[in-house]
């Protein structure tokens, strides 16, 4: 795609390394930034698209390193119910009953509220059948993603979802060799164990060397609730995190979930790893998983993203929401300056770049990275006035429904809050056809 | 106003004794519900204005009940400080800049905000003076307010908001003769001393008595944060809910923010006592203050509404974004079903209509009532798919943008999204000029 799109005249919060904060024009040229500054007022624009982003605030895409594509159809379906709970009773029955048309409707309505919301970038963890049906979906819709086959295949996973580690293997194998890299790069792939005590050692081990060879992700969920730690004592006789990393699952090429339930010596071990660590505040909240101690991770060095985790348990993909979240509740725990604002959006930029394994390419607004970006209209009641603090008025103020353009790899995804890669209303007539096939074929006792 | 006004075919969640939700049209007249049902379609909607709320979601107007208007120009102004810090080193130096100018803008702004997110009806403490400027915006804007001037006589008070004892209950009986039951009973008046530190115990008896004989409540701050309780005790012996008590402040007629750090045996006595709690989960949480007990409390018995408090403390005044979080914080304390949804949506419902005294009037959608009223549209992906419990997708996944059109005391004053009382522009740029001189005048040293 060759092609060039000026998003001329907004305030640019760069999050390069010194912060800068800019009025400036944005150059994009063939999916990258090409320059950053202000344009020749002359030549600008002269027959290049361009939009207007006067008065506007113009960000990196957001990035979500945590989210469940296919679980988007259980929203509002598995409430007020703890993880243990919620998994057995409703999301292993529901992702059993998935078929490649269900999970294609999942994925889309699921995207469409992310690059609505701004994000333009998610690690994502899918079921365990049909995840070329998630890619094809992601394609289509043009989001940034980095996605897996969810593995299960220790003999306490349910039977409805459990596969033999060569079968869990081959076919992770096969997807990485089809998706990874595809879609000029904006599709790729990641090993996606669900968590320890779903898999076994070898299905690990060998996760653990497949993503190293094909430099891949690995995706899982690790510490979040005190049953999950005590579960792979019981049948590893380690600690989880030290565990993670005896299998290989540690390192910038890992990304955990949620970390509830880690102590000072865990941070420090991952900080040294540079493991990535998901930070997931509504989930931990609703599931009752409890407060990650992130200020303290990231006091130590560690690498830190953020996201939504899956409808059900959030029950949005917001990451303003999340944004917002993760600065409030680390406050009464340690008084009102942690985790302030500005490290809120970091989190939700860098710090997501780091758990994609695209620091390089993503999570700043710099010369030479791809053209994901945002922009803001801050213009509502609920952000003025408008000579606050800019980072306040990103992270405790502004909400999804403020996102107005959204450029994914210099494309237009969404323009004046209109999705342009789906027919929404197609999206949502799916996903409702599907839903209510779903709840009857797996909750139908309920 | 002899005006009649039909909401037909919406999905209408009345909040009423059983808490029906029904497929039904409600019929507003003179201000207030006059049926609840299905119209007889030959007739309805003849010669009536009527708004088509085909698949979309009726609800009572949400009730607010701890809101500072005065306090909306300085949201992005004061974040990341302790509660004592914040109050010291912002928020009592700008209120005490604050001129009635300033604080029409404010009050619009807030207003104007709290409309288009659904909040019908507050409760409000502005500043020391010039408190007859809010009620003048809020006469124009046309949402429900019970409001009061703030009172602050103690010796320990700052010196540019302390006043005289007299003085101090002169301008509010003044106030209250003016605006208790102004607009047609849309305004009330409350007596709002700020908190116990703050005020005389000659002050806040007579302000137990002189509500009484005004039939007007009391909104007071309460055991907010050690610090206060600490002082308290040092000040007057009295461990803080039993000193309010013994000075009148207690019962039915008083509305209490915070109590966040209230005990087992404060429980039961608020609960003996009907004295109104407002829980403020986002500002507990950014003032570091706490996690209120909120399910003890319901489970005691005790009133509980819901607010957002002051925009610099939150920073936005969005009462979806209130309830969803009252639901999740309590979470990872009791277990993920502690507060579900129909319990968060009760407490900014029912809740806050009894925090103003008004249950016979507002909180649920019921003949006779009056007509505030709000219409959600739900059809955006972060609330599919559409069988999901609509609680869930009220509490969990639903945002103040989408909120559609919002009545009070039967009119119209938003449509379609566009605040209809007031010019939204104008109000921006009046709430900018005023805060960048508040700024310039009482924090040029910071």
């Amino acid at each position: 795609m060759s092609t060039a799109l000026l998003l001329r005249g907004g305030r640019v919060v760069t999050m390069d390394a010194s912060r800068r904060v800019l009025d400036a024009d944005v150059l994009v040229e063939d999916g990258r930034i090409k320059t950053v500054g202000r344009s020749d007022r002359r030549t600008a624009g002269r027959s290049k698209p361009t939009i207007d982003c006067t008065g506007l605030v113009v960000l990196p895409g957001l990035v979500q390193a945590h989210i469940h594509l296919c679980q988007t159809l259980f929203r509002g379906l598995a409430d007020d119910l703890s993880l243990e709970a919620w998994l057995a009773q409703r999301i292993w029955p529901l992702e059993a009953a998935h078929t490649e048309a269900s999970l294609h409707a999942s994925a889309m309505l699921g995207a469409a509220e992310l690059l609505l919301g701004g994000t333009t970038a998610i690690l994502a963890m899918e079921t365990v059948r049909h995840t070329g049906a998630v890619f094809e979906a992601l394609e289509t819709i043009g989001i940034r993603a980095t996605a897996g086959k969810c593995l299960m295949d220790s003999p306490t996973s349910p039977a409805a979802l459990r596969e033999s580690t060569d079968r869990a293997l081959t076919e992770s194998v096969d997807l990485c060799g089809k998706w990874h890299g595809a879609a000029d790069g904006r599709l790729r792939y990641c090993f996606a164990p669900r968590f320890a005590p779903s898999c076994t050692g070898p299905l690990l081990r060998a996760v653990s060397d497949l993503a190293e060879r094909s430099g891949a992700m690995i995706h899982t969920h690790a510490a979040e609730t005190p049953l999950e730690l005590e579960t792979v004592k019981r049948e590893t006789g380690h600690d989880e995190i030290a565990y993670l990393d005896s299998v290989g699952i540690s390192g910038p090429r890992a990304a955990l979930a949620h970390c509830v339930w880690v102590d000072k010596d865990d941070i420090a071990v991952l900080a040294r790893q540079r493991t990535n660590i998901v930070h997931c505040p509504s989930s931990n909240l609703k599931l009752g998983s409890g407060i990650a101690p992130i200020p303290e991770m990231l006091a130590a060095g560690c690498r830190v993203g953020i996201g939504a985790d899956g409808a059900p348990c959030n029950n949005r993909l917001d990451a303003f929401s999340e944004m917002r979240l993760a600065a409030l509740i680390q406050k009464p725990r340690l008084g009102p300056d942690a985790l302030p604002a500005a490290q809120a959006l970091e989190l939700a930029t860098l710090g997501g770049a780091r758990a994609l394994g695209l620091e390089a390419d993503i999570g700043s607004i710099e010369v030479g990275k791809r053209a994901d970006l945002i922009v803001l209209d801050l213009d509502g009641p609920h952000a003025q006035p408008d000579n606050a603090d800019l980072m306040s008025r990103i992270v405790y103020s502004a909400r999804a429904a403020d996102v107005r353009h959204v450029i994914v790899d210099g494309r237009i995804v969404v323009r004046d809050g209109d999705l342009k890669t789906a027919d929404l209303g197609a999206v949502r007539r799916q996903a409702n056809t599907h839903a209510r096939a779903l709840r009857a074929k797996a909750l139908n006792r309920l």
